[in-house]
């Protein structure tokens, strides 16, 4: 299954930045390029006070920093360049991490995305639309989020497509910040199964792909999961994609590029239960030739040897 | 506000080591000058065992480890060649990190600074001291530390500037080892003003220098603390440094070098603030080119490019 | 004290990934011989459901993941090639840190010796067993282990060598993914003796070569628990190894290469012992200079610095 998407890890919750500069990014691009990307996803177009572009509402509203960088004006004109899809993520409060409630993230986006459509539209790589917010099942208030910011989204831009990437409440959800790798009480694939078919019904229509994380089941819990998760995104009309973390769960250090092999066996049972697409979170700290991780060059080695043989 | 100083972290907490030798710490000598750095402190000369300088005092009183390498002669040495105000960092016994009291930190310091001025007060470069105690507030026995021995290493060195780095005790003033990244109980602006005055009122005269570090408190936080710091400071007759960190503490990679816009705001929180000089924690690992961590590399090009929009 | 033997960290408990190829493997060889090692040690040949190699009995009776590369097989070619003597490390299934049986390690390697043994044991290169079960004090059923699988390793190898490496239960033996550095309930010197006597008087015939991991306790008790291990090896007819640890468990970042002072002052400790061989955990993430950690290469310089003052 080849990886032909990326997030763009710009407003970083946790992995640590690379300070790169305009340059670095042009070179990431087409990195990308040479081994089959087409999609690039702004994970998050601001996070709490922190913003990717200079935006008057954010700024006045939020009290958020001024950006050094447009990165969505630079990330939008390598993608011309480049001949990318880019994909906007919403902006993160911050609100609904702390309070359980998902207001803030849809009266905040209710601006943020006509300012950005009027600021980019007229971009032609922009292709499409993220719904950033990060759920898992019991997240409240999500359908109603989603439905409103996504019919939105497609409002103002003429019917372009929209995508989630939530995660599966495995053994391996825990806040990254903490000192545990796993915990007990994960979700079993029956209430998986039953949880999302509804959050897929609610959301059928203004949502056009999920793509669950791949990161917090065990390796041998994928196929069940993938298979179901497809049965589901048919069901309901969804495109069902991968998100193929390309960091490792498993290790204290929190977080370094995976092992190839760990990346092989997710991408394999994604192909095995036919799905659309698959992305990745992300490429430029964990898979590109120039990361400040040297793992990740490797890998790069280690996944272009993986597409030979998919020849 | 242009970073003119950088603390040297040979003897270290919890950064881990690069194991550079003579060469890469000329070469790093060379790149500090680069983007105008004329001031090295060394963050502290021993921290229990492990010592950067054959202390006869400290290897017979406390069992302290014969160092492969005098790193304080090599340091002073370097200093000379490129023009840097070498400051000396006293030792850290690690007894009051275990037992709240400050005596072992006097008691030991006592000897430390006569053998150290003796053997390398010399060197030309030999400009500073720098009381590695690092406190906050409710810090038992500081006042009385810092008013001992920087009144000693004045007598003894006819009067070189003394320096101090405390720290705020706001909500990210958590241990290293922790799995944590913030607390509850930070200390308010209007505790910190009344508990730092006390000790300002203290150490004045004895302390020609404070650098309180800037990573603790949230970025809005930084315009209201720096400015009464900057307040207290002049009103005790202290200079008021930044200790701007160049380290990430909102990441769960503790610690890897931090995203420049971060740096940013806090070096202009500085200079709004009217600040003396900024210094950081710390260059080597976190700014340099040829740091272990690539992302400081692309740190360092981006800091660069910040002094330019300064001229 | 010269190091001479390497583990290979190809089936990692906690130490994330390099996604070296063939190539990389082969050159690292050369990086070793090139400081004097002769011994390289396979860590595991399995965890849970990855392996090393392509075995049949553990795909089929644990479920294991077929592996993308027989490292196996790489691993003994490149030996032969750059005249290393290979030992093989057992299959670790898990079970015995999930539940303090060791029922399942015995009955997984009997199996798994004669199939390895089979498949490989033409190589020249193959010229040991590495039984490893991690185990230190209190490590039920450990003894019991050590005999079945160790006698059964030198019957079908014709008597070829085996080691182990266990822990010392000292303030640092902590697990790798927690929050914490050290513990309180570290085990007396007397008390080491007094177990660990017991153990070598279980397993002497059987083991030919212990190398203690040197990590877990505190610098300045190296020497006196070097000596202890020393005396009890001699007494009941073992080797006396030391796994001189390259990476630094005093950091919050779990683990970086160790700073060379540290692992100086473990070698020595060796040495003044009279140990009859170091080796390490492990050259290729911690002190080659193609380590994905560039301070690896750096540890390497620093020690081949101290090779020549030892000559």
């Amino acid at each position: 299954m080849k990886i032909t998407g990326t997030f763009l890890d710009e407003i970083s919750h946790d992995i640590p930045h690379q300070n790169w500069g305009r340059k670095e990014w042009d070179a990431d691009f087409q990195h990308m390029k040479n081994v089959g990307i087409d999609t690039v996803i702004l994970i998050r177009s601001g996070y709490r006070k922190f913003i990717t572009y200079p935006s008057d509402y954010l700024i006045k509203q939020y009290g958020c920093y001024q950006p050094p960088v447009d990165l969505v004006e630079q990330f939008l004109e390598l993608s011309d360049k480049h001949g990318m899809n880019f994909y906007f993520g919403l902006y993160d409060s911050g609100h609904y991490w702390d309070s359980g409630d998902m207001t803030t993230e849809i009266d905040s986006n209710r601006h943020v995305i006509d300012e950005v459509w009027q600021k980019y539209g007229n971009h032609e790589s922009f292709k499409g639309w993220y719904l950033s917010m990060e759920i898992s099942r019991r997240t409240k208030g999500a359908i109603e989020a989603f439905q409103k910011l996504g019919q939105q989204c497609k409002d103002v831009s003429g019917g372009l497509p929209t995508l989630i990437s939530p995660w599966i409440d495995g053994k391996k959800a825990v806040m990254a910040a903490s000192g545990q790798l796993t915990k007990a009480d994960a979700v079993s694939l029956k209430e998986h199964e039953s949880e999302w078919s509804e959050i897929f019904d609610g959301i059928k229509g203004v949502v056009d792909a999920v793509a669950f994380q791949d990161g917090h089941i065990d390796y041998h819990e994928l196929q069940d999961f993938f298979e179901v998760n497809k049965k589901m995104a048919d069901k309901f009309g969804l495109q069902c994609w991968t998100n193929a973390e390309s960091f490792d769960r498993d290790m204290p250090i929190k977080f370094l590029p995976i092992k190839f092999e760990k990346l092989r066996l997710k991408l394999e049972a994604a192909r095995k239960a036919g799905y659309d697409k698959a992305i990745t979170f992300e490429f430029s700290h964990f898979m590109s030739p120039q990361s400040s991780y040297l793992q990740a060059g490797h890998l790069y080695n280690r996944y272009q040897e993986y597409l030979k043989e998919l020849l």
